[in-house]
């Protein structure tokens, strides 16, 4: 199921564009090849979750879209907050691939709060009001690792639901908080592993 | 055995945290409780690689590293350059957490020249012989999502095999290049659906 999430959010992605584009249909062969995946595989998840479609006329876009932001229960705007805007945080203040997307980071946090960046920085020591005055469920985690343990305890205590963690610390937090890491130094890592296999045994044959 | 690897490359990293603070041996547990998995997994994982340890006395760190070590093959270094540097590809730059782990971003590519940051900017048309020159093999994408598949299809062409995606974009490459995305866009989502569950799911209790 969790994989079929994050297709819908893929999904809906191809088809937005596509509405852009000025389509009114879209076959599930079209939406696969975008995504890299199998026609049946767009099928099965679509028909798991009840869209009607038929295989020759395609999928109408409007009620794919309409069905498709049902179950996914996008809301307008959604906000998070950024705790640590040193490099990667600053990064990510900037980074605009938010904005098309009802994402909205609202608020950095740092010890320093004379951070120049898109976004207001506030002193840390702001976290816990700031949160709770404006309801924040989320945050980007982009401290350095000696202090990841500490804030996401911190974060969870004031009220936080869901934490995207940038650092290279596993988090072990309540079961019920939503934790997803990008650690980017095991994904290297892993890269390298596999194309070093691929290059030696290439070599050997 | 993906998912294996992955958690190897965990595993490596607490292991030397734990030899830089003196400690000779580890246990299973420990190793566990610091990456939030259960013992057994940990002990399954060094079962299937033949790694031997005893219950009651842990794992001698040296051996275990050394083990560890042989099987991901880790190169004292390995060098990867950043395609597109906007403010992702700068961060990376900057970044320091690969610093520690033997992992060098070399060079970073755009279309301007002029960017100063921890590493050296060339400009793009310079990217076929300097990857040819270096021998590399992996690249970080993080170029603007129209120009995505174009660039990693040029990436393949000059001979890389490993690419690290920051675009929003799905590339679809010949089966043997390994591709690792990193989306941000998506893992957000993700996260505001599920805390959107929890929330809804505890309102309606």
């Amino acid at each position: 199921m969790k994989q079929t999430i994050t297709r819908l959010f893929k999904y809906q992605k191809i088809i937005k564009q596509f509405y852009q584009k000025g389509y009114t249909r879209i076959f599930s062969g079209t939406i696969a090849e975008e995504l890299g995946l199998s026609p049946s595989q767009v099928r099965k998840d679509f028909s798991l979750l009840s869209i009607p479609g038929r295989k020759r006329g395609g999928y109408k876009i409007t009620m794919l879209g309409h069905h498709i932001d049902k179950i996914i229960n996008a809301k307008p705007e959604q906000h998070a907050i950024i705790i640590g805007m040193g490099k990667i945080g600053q990064a990510l203040a900037n980074y605009s691939g938010f904005q098309d997307e009802a994402i909205k980071v609202t608020a950095g946090f740092d010890v320093k709060s004379d951070i120049h960046c898109a976004i207001e920085v506030h002193n840390i020591e702001m976290l816990e009001p700031f949160i709770k005055e404006h309801r924040i469920k989320v945050a980007i985690l982009a401290v350095p690792n000696s202090l990841a343990k500490k804030m996401a305890n911190r974060l969870e205590r004031a009220g936080i639901l869901g934490i995207l963690n940038f650092t290279g610390v596993e988090l072990l937090m309540h079961p019920a908080t939503v934790v997803r890491n990008i650690n980017l130094e095991i994904k290297l890592k892993n890269i390298f592993y596999y194309v070093e296999q691929l290059t030696t045994s290439s070599q050997t044959k």
